[in-house]
């Protein structure tokens, strides 16, 4: 079998012929990132052949500079039956950047949050006594924990895995009988979500962890949320429902594909379905294993978990096969899915503990929307019209109130995340998060978050550069950076320009931090398809933006948006500013209600149950609106001059 | 660490000082029976030490010469710092013979048999078609099967595993919807015994198999009885409820302990523990390959188990602590064993297939009982008092009609299944099962299973030749051979006398068969343990051996029992030979019933919940019955002159 030789790192593997240079990279474990799903469309899995032949499929995507140097895509080249030895170049352009790790409690409207009286967290803990064994009496232990819990909980069916019967007999001798019992409290489980039983009569306990001793007081769960370029765990103290610690990091599913489309696309293979599951759950337990740490909380402690996510991580962190959710009529394999147990899962907690993951309405309407509207009037059966968007990677919009909920899917592509662009980051310390452009000059003053030096822009950075481009003149309504006066920050290269926003000098990273019109084509791709998907769904409700009382901003890089850029450059309507509310991480701090609060788990579900779902890849006029969008900030300007509304 | 080499295998193996040498074998994987279960006292687990010092507990069951040989019992030797060479000897007196794989139906009185009508097996397999995904509907793959099995199967809950809902995409796509289910079709899934439950009212269903093409003709499942000594497997069409093989073989565990006892000692260490389940799995799992290879069967065709034995073969199958059944009070993990999962039990068939334990009565009257009494007039609740006795290692005794059922066990030891005797075997081909002693010679005239030359006796040859000995006045009521007149068959040896049934010229493996008064008075020792029983239970409610309508042996060796020879020795009680019925397996053809039958599972159940256990390990006038039989046939021998009754 032919040698691959990986350079600078110097691994070697022996593969098969015909391997793709990317799988056999990705059996070496070098990561090379595939922002495209490895379809050959983008080109940034290129690496240079230092020696050896390779079939190459196709170099379209390469330059020719590129070509003439010796690089190849690696998810389009093959290996033959020479040994190969290639260089894979720095992809310093990788998303960087810290994460900070707030709670965002404070964002959610106090009203919404479950109250003490609410706390009933998805898995209860109790303290019972089990009378010693008696002679004669015909009860295994296993009956006399059964009786003792029935006697506490009622008559109900109680079900004890096998892994905890093991030790059950010296749990109860060792402790005189004094156990503390953790038990699913919510309705059936290895069932549909709570309420869509056809049973709801009677209850079933399942015993998910017995201690030997009084245990009550450490009871713990975590709440996480999956997104397509950021996964947040958080880890919350069920007895008094306090967030002990939120941590946040990249998706490492990001080197295989930066949107979902990308992602359905590299999971065609079972093998690679199985790299992006375990990819996932690397990232969901090292953060399960970060906190815990933290909080000096062990595993076993964590005694259940609330899942939420886009409809296409859900199926990839359960092993699903994601290709229908892209292909007409675009059916997933499951929307409400069913409790696992987190060992069946792969999430490292108490192996027997449930996982719930948040109900889905669609393809492209996930969990993380249901989670979401948790912390919005929306899920308050209120009169007002609100509208809700989720702005990441994939962009959601749900419009509603007591009446009705309508809501729809746009890929934004990861702009808004900072993905996808040389110099973009996350919105962490380090990341420029406004700018102001001197009108005369062109030239740039940045803030960064935290007030240090700038490592390179976040999403809200983008926008407020945009804005202020556009107020000043620099750029026009298509984007385009002004070529008719010379400028130093803006660098012309035959049909392409850019625009320098920090000097190398200036910059931490010692590299100048530079957005091409590339760049700001995709933001304003992004804006465009948000700002369509939420006109459409009001022109379907026959309403205006102006009939909307509330409209709620989720996502992580809400909340340090300047909504007068926003407007300005036509990602939001113009509207009174006190409408708009920032809501941060919605999914993660509904998951987190979900995890406490039955009744919240019940509302997320009664909501999802209502929601009409709209598919707008096969909605011409979604098209039409998109296209009209494709302007700083539309084609029809009208749209957002001010308005005095009411 | 010490080295330690094993002759003649050559196998070296390092180990912590302190290890004991048995400890050091079995981690070497170098067999060494221990039939006392490692706790000293039998001295068969001795081995030589050829080089090197150990430090040897106590030699006390060694002989003189053995210990002038420099053999050590290997359960009681442990070893310090210093490297050692040990020679095993060749333990050729290990359970020989082959198993006669009948089905044992003909057995079992056809009235008791499952009908046709009856045909309910433990899991269902249906052929559905699902309506293909439509834009719009808002129904996930999952959705639009669960519709389509309610609509077959009525508004209940259906659970899909996460392992099943992997490919369910595919498999849906890829036959067009046409889809073969196999489903658990009684009550509630991972729930104690289906009749056990509070909810009877509403069923579940839990999907443990889908197919993309229609296989409802391939459906099949396995009986599996865990004996003390030997484990046997039969696999059935459950389309047609025939049984397709029986395959039995020596349970793996022997060389842990030849009795429930020295297993329970052997367990104490939880590294024991799992070997021992380890153990047993491997024989179960040999024999369902073997059945399977057989007919053609793949193991995921295999849908679901019953499994029966006694209390604390379960308990070691399912890796539970057995150790409080020999404590007093006595008190089991469990007695009526949960559904489980085969992939949790660890039994090679579908991992999601159900496995169903035959509920167990007591720490010593275990699921073999209640579902070898599926096989008896027991279960029909008659009005004539029957009595049903399985002899194995385990022996249990129960008594009853309509009215009452009332059940104990004792330990009878390995004897009638050819255990525990240097030339014993299982009543297999080449097993002497019938003797007859010529009264002036005093030496035998053998035949044997499968009219073959003799390898060695199984229980009811030891029967017959005990019988035989004692009618022609070669041993006296105490079992002692007879001394005053010399016979070529007998060879006296000091204080020991021995038997020599073939020489080792007539043998088929050119070693003598001979059995001593030690063999002679372990049959003894196992004919009292389960007389006694029998005259107490009787006692208990206020009965006479004469007031029985039928007595049902169960038991391997039963089929080949020559009844009146039991009656000599004392054995059965002298009743007309009419009375009595031989069952064979009866643990084995009540778990067939019991897997195929849904009216044969309730009634086992049934059954179950009516007896009374009594303990005699805690009861004196057991001891008295036991002393009292401790000859032959008995010191009232009046009881065994042929009575008229009647």
């Amino acid at each position: 079998m032919p040698l691959i030789t990986f350079q600078p790192s110097g691994i070697i593997i022996d593969v098969q012929a015909n391997t793709t240079l990317l799988d056999a990279a990705r059996r070496a474990g070098v990561e090379i990132d595939a922002p495209c799903g490895g379809k050959g469309t983008c080109g940034n899995c290129a690496v240079r052949i230092v020696s050896g032949r390779v079939d190459c499929e196709s170099l379209g995507i390469l330059t020719q500079t590129e070509i003439e140097q010796g690089f190849v895509p690696t998810c389009r080249t093959s290996i033959n039956d020479s040994d190969v030895v290639v260089e894979v170049p720095d992809q310093a352009g990788r998303f960087g950047g810290q994460f900070s790790d707030d709670d965002g409690i404070e964002l959610v409207d106090a009203a919404l949050l479950p109250t003490q009286a609410d706390c009933r967290p998805l898995t209860e803990k109790i303290n019972i006594s089990v009378p010693p064994p008696q002679k004669a009496d015909g009860l295994s232990d296993l009956d006399r924990l059964t009786r003792a819990l029935q006697q506490r909980l009622g008559q109900q069916d109680i079900i004890v895995p096998l892994a905890l019967m093991h030790y059950l007999a010296d749990i109860l001798r060792a402790g005189d009988g004094n156990l503390t019992v953790t038990l699913i409290t919510e309705g059936p489980f290895a069932q549909t979500y709570p309420s869509n039983s056809n049973s709801g009569i009677n209850r079933r306990y399942r015993v998910t962890a017995i201690d030997g001793k009084d245990s009550t007081g450490r009871h713990y769960g975590v709440a996480i949320d999956v997104g397509t370029t950021t996964v947040a765990v958080q880890l919350v103290d069920l007895s008094n429902m306090k967030v002990l610690s939120t941590c946040t990091d990249y998706n490492s599913q990001l080197s295989c594909g930066l949107d979902v489309i990308s992602r359905i696309d590299y999971a065609r293979r079972p093998d690679r379905r199985e790299e992006l599951r375990n990819r996932v759950l690397r990232t969901v337990n090292r953060l399960i294993e970060q906190s815990a740490r933290r909080d000096q909380v062990e595993h076993f402690e964590i005694a259940c978990a609330v899942v939420s996510g886009n409809t296409t991580m859900i199926h990839l962190l359960l092993g699903l096969n994601p290709e229908y959710i892209r292909l007409e009529p675009y059916t997933p394999t499951v929307l409400d899915v069913p409790f696992f147990t987190a060992s069946e899962v792969g999430i490292s907690i108490n192996p027997p503990a449930p996982v719930l993951t948040s109900p889905a309405v669609g393809s492209y309407v996930g969990g993380d929307i249901t989670a979401g509207i948790l912390c919005t009037d929306l899920c308050n059966d209120s009169d007002d019209v609100c509208l809700f968007m989720d702005i990441g990677t994939n962009g959601e919009v749900l419009i509603g109130n007591r009446e009705f909920l309508l809501t729809c899917a746009c890929s934004a592509g990861p702009a808004f995340e900072g993905g996808g662009m040389k110099c973009g980051m996350r919105a962490a310390h380090g990341a420029i998060e406004k700018v102001e452009v001197d009108p005369s000059t062109g030239r740039a003053t940045c803030r960064t978050i935290g007030q240090v030096s700038p490592r390179g822009v976040c999403g809200s950075g983008m926008i407020s550069l945009l804005a202020q481009l556009l107020k000043t003149g620099w750029i026009d309504a298509a984007g385009k950076l002004k070529r008719s006066e010379p400028s130093e920050a803006i660098q012309i290269d035959g049909r392409q320009a850019a625009y320098t926003l920090v000097t190398a000098k200036e910059s931490a990273t010692g590299r100048a931090i530079t957005i091409d019109e590339h760049d700001i084509e995709n933001i304003i791709r992004a804006k465009a398809a948000l700002y369509a998907a939420c006109a459409l769904v009001l022109k379907q409700v026959g309403m205006e933006f102006h009939n909307l009382r509330k409209v709620y901003i989720a996502g992580g890089f809400g909340r340090f948006l300047d909504l007068d850029a926003a407007i300005t450059i036509g990602l939001l309507p113009n509207l009174p500013r006190d409408r708009f509310h920032f809501i941060g991480n919605a999914s993660l701090a509904g998951s987190r209600m979900a995890l406490v609060s039955e009744k919240h788990r019940e509302r997320q579900y009664r909501q999802a149950r209502r929601m009409t779902y709209m598919e707008l890849t096969t909605e011409p006029a979604y098209m039409n609106e998109y296209t009209a969008a494709l302007f700083l900030p539309h084609t029809n300007p009208d749209r957002f001059r001010q308005k005095q509304i009411e």
